[in-house]
């Protein structure tokens, strides 16, 4: 057979040398950490591949798993958030990137719901529009790890409505920004608004990410939370979860979110006065979460 | 703070217990193979994530990208194979499942552009309905490692056209089916048929994989092929390509599918006798691939 013009068989792509050649593919990446990033992922990638030993209809169903997840993505539905979340992908960088100190609030998943602006509203306003559930006042206060408040801190907060569904699963069904808002802490750092008391839910299973977790008889559930995403200039922006104490899957919830330093009792309070003055039926439920943010020179980057 | 009702700490995710808890997710799974697949695939994505330290920003432009990619995808146009081809993943899988026997011609990626069946064509043929480039006989036989020829053996061919695109990607420029063809062997295992001399050509560039070579300074050309596939029934079926010694890019295939075996001249005759006789202007060009197939029980599942 004739050989001639052809290229180097050792320094071709090979079995043993498949993670080196791609690696090397990427030598004239002008930014260093582009460079690194994609020469660990190959490296990691081609280890899978070869630990396995992917077969050709294996390869070709993730393919087809891949596709599928970006056809599902639309302006309200971020598929691909969804399987970095139930692969615990999510969870892991926003751990490693937040990494604990005793007295400061813990983060933990954004999820693929916070995709659309929550509105301001006033301390005290009632973000549950759809007008269903357990009313709950929800109160709490900014500050730093030595206790001073953190006056004017901005709180942004949402939901699930009691159906299990946020406001953009549900567009025309529920009133548009149901159960999401913006409020702006008071002089002492302290904030208050009334919600409703969460309740589990299933994460979105229409999808391939569904499929995922039926072909791996994992459920779909996430215990009870309200999400809260506080900033404040000078300080790090903490994205976290306030869970409902006692709510089903606190064990397993289907993105791997809980931590215990964010699970919270939602007592009932008997009081009538305090009823009227908050603008709730007597009882009601409430909950109080104080969070700690880390001052920081640099804001966080968006 | 208050604690009951909440889970145990210690069987939380956590950065040091991230993979061990996700793969404990899995363990319902009622299919070993997908246990296996997930288990692995979930300590190297994390392993990955770990090393590189993958910041914020970074996770939701890898989820951006991974999104871009699904969108792209069309009947006409698979882009996480374009992606998976670049980073070598492809043609990993293809080694794996296709390792190498000093007899048999070796095989390589299958590439995005296989997405419609060929016309069945007659030998002799010309699959050149463009009347674009420069003409081509192309010959070659079938036959198991032991030389014995495999009548009947099918050979699905395709390739770009000399403008450097598939038809695919040309609706309405170039013909339907331009450049490809299904032949049957015949009684002796030979097959003939009319082409052109392939060129080197660019890999889409108008999508996420075109913007990952750019930001890498990757050029994105393949050395010039023909593509072929060649079944039979008992034989395992080659998904490979036809390379042109000499071609440019021949050291640095945008997806790694060189294989120095797979290179072969393509010297030009001047005969013009035998020009007529194949209905080719004279002098003109000629290649021959002998293709060898590994005698197979189960044939290759598709
Ligand atoms: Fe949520
Ligand atoms: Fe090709």
């Amino acid at each position: 057979m004739t050989r001639h013009d052809t290229p180097d068989p050792d320094e071709l792509f090979s079995e043993e040398r498949s993670a080196e050649v791609v690696a090397a593919s990427f030598a004239g990446t002008l930014d260093p950490r582009l460079r690194l990033i994609l020469t660990s992922l190959v490296r990691h990638l081609h280890d899978f591949v070869k630990d396995v030993e992917l077969t050709e209809r294996e390869w070709a169903a993730a393919i087809e798993l891949l596709t599928a997840t970006g056809k599902m993505c639309t302006d309200t539905r971020q598929e691909f958030i969804l399987l970095s979340d139930v692969l615990g992908v999510s969870m892991l960088v926003e751990t490693l990137n937040n990494r604990a100190d005793g007295a400061l609030t813990e983060s933990t998943v954004e999820g693929p719901f916070h995709m659309v602006a929550s509105p301001p509203r006033e301390l005290g306003a009632d973000i549950a529009e759809d007008g269903k559930g357990t009313p709950c006042l929800v109160t709490g206060s900014v500050t730093g790890p030595d206790g001073r408040p953190v006056p004017g801190a901005t709180i942004d907060v949402w939901q699930a409505n009691d159906d299990g569904f946020y406001d953009v699963q549900q567009p025309g069904v529920q009133p548009p920004l149901n159960l999401r808002g913006l409020f702006t802490a008071d002089g002492d750092g302290r904030f208050w608004f009334r919600s409703i008391v969460p309740r589990h839910y299933p994460i979105p299973q229409d999808g391939p990410v569904g499929r995922l977790l039926t072909a791996t008889s994992r459920h779909p559930n996430r215990p009870a939370h309200i999400h809260f995403e506080v900033s404040a200039p000078g300080h790090r922006t903490v994205t976290t979860h306030l869970f409902v104490a006692g709510t089903p899957f606190i064990d397993s919830d289907a993105v791997f979110g809980v931590k215990p330093s964010l699970v919270r009792e939602f007592p009932t309070v008997d009081d009538p006065e305090r009823a009227a003055r908050v603008g709730l039926p007597n009882p009601f439920r409430t909950v109080n979460f104080d969070v700690v943010l880390r001052p920081d020179a640099t804001d966080r980057e968006a």
